[in-house]
């Protein structure tokens, strides 16, 4: 239980996964409402914003309309607007439209990798080979998602050996960072801590991400425990987007505002005004049956009298 | 931030303040509820439950039916239950019911001791004196709170060396521990386990306690921050219970169901059973109109279908 302390960042980056990650997993809201979404988010300060997921509408409705708001949205040139490419179709739909980065989406565990996207964990790291060799020849940077690195709905554990052979396979495949996901939140703080040192091992710090839902609770300690190690970006969703497709009615995606709250009180500088965070927050919220999901927006919005 | 992590506890007492600090803040249930919440809360293996609150029913009427509550309640010989006493004629009353052990409440804060209890700080204290003294005399241990640790609904920052001077003086006074209240759940990590390594130079870490409220999300997160200094006692609500008075809708004390699955997932026993205690949190709620305020609960209740 190594702490080395003076490793703890300054500055943390959030990628901010609300409008693709969390929206994916609400009920369709309307597109103009994506779009305000993502310029509230610009507004609040945020420097990465995944906006659009390019997969087939027959999979994913609720992202149908992903070139749309890719073209809508106001540009800052400060900010990343990312999007989702599982194929090399997806990346060609992504660059029509002019998204600065693209991201693909593989998994620790065989069976949900079966389950999620058809294919056997190979397979899909075979199938994003050319849509990272296409991004590279035209200077666009990938990302890489690792889901159930803490466990996974459908076969339980995950040997730690399978999520450091997938995240390493991914970096050395050419995503620039890949962001560590536990999916169904199941994860406690000392677990996260040695799933990211193990993975540190064969991938740098500087590379890695964490990607924590807030099912059971754990999200923020989980990053509290891995801060100290050095990383340095975590993913999270205005509001808490997206809920658990695996426990309805629970928690999904830890809350933009709840890490930037922590991080704030941590003295880690973010970029990010929180008030006009939980504004958009509570905007979209306005198109969705449930209020935020975020504790930090529940209790200002409370002492706003909302 | 020193973290001797050497010191990280393999046993955390859980003391259960639902049925008090819980339910005082909730509308109120019948009294039968609240005796079926404590015997369930012993079943499912919690070893001290705050269960009554004998103070006037005129300052908190969801408290009237305490004395009914001990009497009814089924004693487990392994298990402690304990009331609040703010005054000498509140002792005699919880004596009269035997009840275990008692609880004193006071507060870091100048301004909440005003709003809250009416008087100053050190008045505060003058009055437990005599509570104290007369617990003493008859071999009943009582318990010191201390509110507003980490902030205050009415001062806003709280001088760390108030709370310091008051930990160290209801301990000198003869608390044999001392609940360290985040009472409007504002503090961050760093911030929890620096008031804690402060209070800890005067006060041994044995007699202390930690009691984090989750209005901003983060009690989880402070927990994992202060658990390497060696703190092994931890104050929680099953379900949550309680809210927060100052934020309505926000959360307030820490969901035990959360804290309990986080220790286990880090290796450290409570003795309490996870499913039972859901059942208990789910059972109280019943009566209440909301759910459990635990993300663990939530998760676990959609799994099964509920």
């Amino acid at each position: 239980m190594a702490t080395p302390t003076n490793a703890l960042p300054k500055h943390v980056k959030i990628v901010e996964v609300g409008p693709r990650d969390g929206l994916q997993n609400e009920k369709a809201v309307p597109t103009q409402a994506k779009i305000d979404l993502v310029n509230q988010l610009t507004a609040a300060g945020l420097g990465y914003i995944e906006a659009a997921s390019f997969v087939s509408p027959k999979w994913i409705p609720q992202m149908a309309d992903s070139a749309d708001v890719m073209q809508a949205i106001d540009r800052d040139n400060n900010v990343t607007y990312a999007g989702l490419t599982p194929n090399l179709k997806g990346f060609e739909n992504a660059m029509a439209v002019n998204t600065d980065e693209v991201a693909v989406f593989g998994a620790a565990s065989e069976a949900f990798s079966q389950k999620n996207i058809n294919c056997s964990i190979d397979e899909s790291l075979a199938r994003f080979e050319p849509v990272i060799s296409a991004a590279q020849e035209k200077g666009i940077r990938v990302r890489g998602y690792v889901s159930c690195v803490l466990g996974c709905p459908y076969q339980g554990q995950v040997p730690l050996t399978d999520v450091v052979r997938v995240a390493k396979t991914l970096y050395d495949m050419g995503c620039y960072e890949v962001s560590l996901g536990d999916t169904i939140g199941v994860g406690t703080p000392w677990q996260a801590r040695a799933m990211l040192e193990a993975v540190a091992a064969e991938v740098p710090m500087e590379h890695l991400a964490l990607h924590f839902h807030n099912t059971y609770g754990q999200a923020l300690a989980n990053i509290t425990a891995c801060l100290p190690l050095g990383v340095a970006t975590i993913d999270s969703a205005v509001a808490g987007l997206g809920g658990c497709p695996y426990a309805k009615g629970a928690s999904g995606n830890v809350a933009t505002e709840d890490v930037v709250y922590m991080l704030h009180g941590m003295g880690i500088e973010t970029g990010v005004n929180l008030q006009k965070l939980i504004a958009a927050g509570d905007a979209i919220c306005q198109h969705l049956s449930h209020g935020p999901r975020s504790q930090v927006a529940l209790a200002e919005l409370a002492k706003q009298g909302k």
